[in-house]
C-alpha cells in the first residue's frame, strides 16, 4: 500500500474499439448520438476517473481504406459534456497543425471556465497527408516542422493564458470597472510560425493552462511531452518497455524550469469477465469475427504500402519509407519479431486494440496486472480503451474498480475540483 | 389576425446591453458563468424563441477604449446549451476571414448533430485591424476582399455538408458496414482562397446545413445575405427604413436558385414595465447614469478618431475616413441629423443599444410596436437585445410574449424540433 494513486482516463469509443464489438447482440452505442456521450461520460464519473479522454481525426471515411465515422468534434462535445457532467476531467486532443493558435487558445480557456478547471488538450500533429489535403496542403510538413511548429503553437497559447493577470476581471459595480485593463496585456508573440498581438478575450481560467497530454512516442514526440506535457499517453508493450520509455520521456524532461516530470498513463484495453473464463470467452468471440481482410488493409495504412497481396500465413513484411505513426510501427514490428508472428496474426492483434495492450481476465487479475505496472513505475495511470460498449466502461468501472480501491490504489472519492487536482498536478505562476 | 408568426432570437448578453445596466442593485449575471448561460436560455426556450444567439468578439479589452470581457468562446458554448435545452434554435456567430473552413463546418456539424438539428451560423467578415493582428496579419482585408472570402468560405462549408449522402452512415451490424463509402464523396474544391478535399468526418446533418445567418447591412453584406443567408440580422431604425433595406435584400436575392427570400430579423431592444410609468423610469434610470464619456469613447470607435476633445454639447462632428461597421455608422449619422442631436445625445443613445432600436412601455405597447413593424412587412422577427438581466429577457418572456400569442401573432407551443422548423425553412436538398 502506497499514498501514490492510480490515475484513470476514458478514451472515449462510441462503438468500441475493436472492430467486430458494435455488431455483437448486445453492443449499443452510437458516433453521433449526444445522450450516448452523455452516458459514457457519467459512467466514468461514477468510475471517478480523471479524464474523459477524445481521440481525434481529420479525415473523413476514404474509399478503399479502413474508415470509421469521426463522430462529434472534440471540442464541441466537451462543451456538452462541461453541463452535464461536474467533476471528471476533460481532455480533446487538437492537432497543432492546422488552425490558428488564438482560435484554439481560445476554446480551451472558455471550456475551462464552463467545467470549473477540468480540460486539458492532447496536443497531436497529425500524421496523414489526407488530413493536410483537408487544408490546402498537397502534403504534411515533414515530423521535425511539424514539432517545431506544435512546439510554438503551445508557446503562443500559453501566452494567451496568462494575458489576464489574476483579478483583472473586476466586474466592480460600485467604480463601474468591468475589466481592469492595466492587468491584461498584449503578449506581441512574432515567431517562426506564429504572429499573435493579444490579448485573450476570456479572463485567465481556473487552470490557469488546460492540463498537456502529449501522445507521440518518437524522438520528436517524447522530446515535446518531456519539454511541455503533464502527462505523456502512450502505447507500451512490456514493463520493461514502458521503463524504457520513462527512462527517455525524463531525461527530455530534464531542463524543465518547472521541475515537473510527466505522469505516464499508457492505454490498455481490459476484457473483463466475472471469471477468467468468460473473459476468455468474451475475447475469442471477438477475435474469432475479426475481418483479416480488414486488419490487414489498416496494417497497410499503417506500413506505407499495400499489404493485402502477402500471403496472411507468411511472415510479417517489412514496413515501407512512409509509415504511419513510427513508434506503433517499430512496437508492432517488434512485437511480431518476439512472437514469430503470421501476417493474420499481426493484423488481428493490430486491429483488435490499435496496437495498445489488452488485458483479459477476472477483475482480480486484471487489477493485480495494473497493479504490477503502476507499482514497477512503468506506469501512473491507464488510458482505459473499451474493446466494446457498454460493457468496455460498465465492466471495469462496477468491477475492477472498486478491487482497485480495496487495495488501497485508487481515490474512494474525488478530493478535489479540477483536472490538475486529480492528478496531482500543480498550477502554473 | 394572419397564419404569418412572428419569430424571435434572443441576442445572449450575460450583463444586458446597456453600460449602466450591470451595475444596478438588482443586477444579475456573469459573463463567464456557465449556469447563467444556461438559465438565460433556458427561460428563452420557455419563452418559445427560434434562436439563442451568440455574437462575437476576437479582441480582448484594450486600453483606453471601452472594453467588456468576451465571454465564452459561441461553438463551445453553444454544446453546452445543446445538452441543456431541447428545442430552441442555436446560433453562433463565426467570422470566415480567419479560420479554415473544414474546422468550422466540422463544428457546426457536430453542433447540429448534437442538437438534433438546432444550429444556425451568423456569418460575419470581422471589422477591426486589432482582430486580424490576433492572426498574423498587420490589418483586415479590405472590405470586398473579405466578402469575396466569406462567399468562398461558405461555398466550401456546403460541399463539405454535402459529402455525406443520406444513409451512408449505415451502421449495419449484419454486414459490417459502418460507413457505405460510396455514398461519400471528397469535394476537391480549389478556389481563390482555399483548398479542400474533404469530405467531412460527420454525417450528413439533422439540417444538412445551419442556417445562415448574415449581419452586415453595407453593400456587400445585403449581397452577400441576399445571396446565401436564411435570415437578415439588421439594425434600422424606422418602419420606412427597414421596407427600404427589405426592397435592397429582395432585390440581391432576386438570382437565388432556391427561391427562398431571407427572413428580415431587426435588433430591437424592449424596456418594459408592468405600466408605461414604470418602463420610463426603467430607462430613465439606466440613460441618467450613463457614463457620457464612455458614449464618446466608444463613438471614437466607430467614427475612426478621437472624439473626446469636442464639445459633448456641440453638433456630432463627421466620420472619419476608417469608419468601424460603415452601415451603423450612417445610420447614426442620419439619425443624429434628423433629431438635431448633440454630441452627447448621440453618445447616450450609441451606447444604450449599439445602435439598435430602443422601445419603451407597457407589455401591450411593445407588442404594439413589434405587430406595427411586423403587419408592415419591414420586420419577420426580431433579435431581442436585453438593456438589462436578468429582467431584459425575464419581463420579455412573461409580459410580453402572452401578449403576442393572445393576438395570434406568436406560437404557443414549438411545433417542430429543428431551427428550419421554426422559421418555417425548407432542408436543402
Amino acid at each position: 500500500m502506497t499514498d501514490r494513486q492510480m490515475h484513470f482516463g476514458l478514451f472515449h469509443l462510441p462503438l468500441g474499439r475493436h472492430p467486430y464489438a458494435w455488431r455483437r447482440d448486445d453492443a449499443e452505442g452510437h458516433p453521433e448520438d449526444l445522450a450516448w456521450a452523455i452516458r459514457t461520460a457519467q459512467k466514468a464519473e461514477e468510475g471517478l476517473f480523471d479524464a474523459f479522454f477524445l481521440a481525434d481525426n481529420l479525415v473523413g471515411p476514404v474509399l478503399d481504406e479502413q474508415g470509421r465515422p469521426g463522430g462529434f468534434e472534440p471540442l464541441t462535445l466537451l462543451g456538452a459534456i462541461a453541463a452535464t457532467t461536474s467533476r471528471i476531467g476533460l481532455v480533446a486532443t487538437v492537432s497543432t497543425s492546422f488552425s490558428e493558435p488564438l482560435n484554439i487558445a481560445r476554446m480551451f480557456a472558455s471550456l475551462d471556465h464552463m467545467s470549473g478547471g477540468r480540460v486539458g488538450w492532447n496536443v497531436v500533429t497529425s500524421q496523414s497527408d489526407r488530413a493536410a489535403q483537408n487544408f490546402g496542403w498537397d502534403k504534411l510538413e515533414d515530423h521535425a516542422t511539424r514539432y517545431a511548429r506544435a512546439a510554438e503553437y503551445i508557446a503562443v497559447c500559453r501566452a494567451l493564458w496568462h494575458s489576464w493577470e489574476p483579478g483583472a476581471l473586476a466586474l466592480d459595480k460600485a467604480s463601474g470597472t468591468m475589466v481592469d485593463r492595466h492587468r491584461v496585456h498584449d503578449i506581441n508573440h512574432a515567431g517562426q510560425f506564429y504572429k499573435v498581438r493579444g490579448p485573450l478575450n476570456l479572463s485567465r481560467m481556473p487552470q490557469v493552462e488546460p492540463v498537456i497530454f502529449q501522445a507521440g512516442s518518437s524522438g520528436d514526440g517524447i522530446g515535446l511531452a518531456g519539454s511541455v506535457a503533464d502527462v505523456a499517453f502512450t502505447a507500451q508493450d512490456s514493463i520493461a518497455d514502458g521503463l524504457a520509455f520513462r527512462d527517455a520521456l525524463y531525461k527530455a524532461a530534464a531542463g524543465r524550469t518547472d521541475g515537473h516530470l510527466p505522469l505516464i498513463m499508457p492505454g490498455v484495453m481490459p476484457i473483463v469477465g466475472r471469471t477468467n473464463a468468460e473473459a476468455r470467452e468474451k475475447f475469442a468471440l471477438l477475435q474469432d469475427n475479426t475481418d483479416i481482410a480488414a486488419g490487414i488493409r489498416q496494417l497497410s495504412g499503417r506500413w506505407g504500402y499495400d499489404l493485402s497481396t502477402y500471403d496472411p500465413e507468411g511472415p510479417v513484411p517489412e514496413p515501407g519509407p512512409n509509415v504511419h505513426g513510427q513508434s506503433r510501427v517499430q512496437m508492432l514490428l517488434q512485437k511480431s519479431r518476439e512472437e514469430n508472428y503470421r501476417l493474420r496474426d499481426l493484423a488481428a492483434l493490430a486491429i483488435a486494440s490499435h496496437g495498445h495492450r489488452i488485458v483479459v481476465g477476472a477483475p482480480d487479475e486484471i487489477a493485480d496486472d495494473l497493479e504490477k505496472w503502476f507499482t514497477s513505475g512503468a506506469a501512473d495511470g491507464f488510458n482505459i480503451i473499451p474493446a466494446s460498449m457498454p460493457d468496455g466502461v460498465d465492466d471495469f468501472v462496477d468491477l475492477v474498480v472498486p478491487v482497485l480501491q480495496e487495495r488501497g490504489l485508487y481515490r474512494k472519492s474525488y478530493a478535489g475540483k479540477t483536472l490538475r487536482a486529480h492528478l496531482g498536478l500543480k498550477t502554473p505562476e
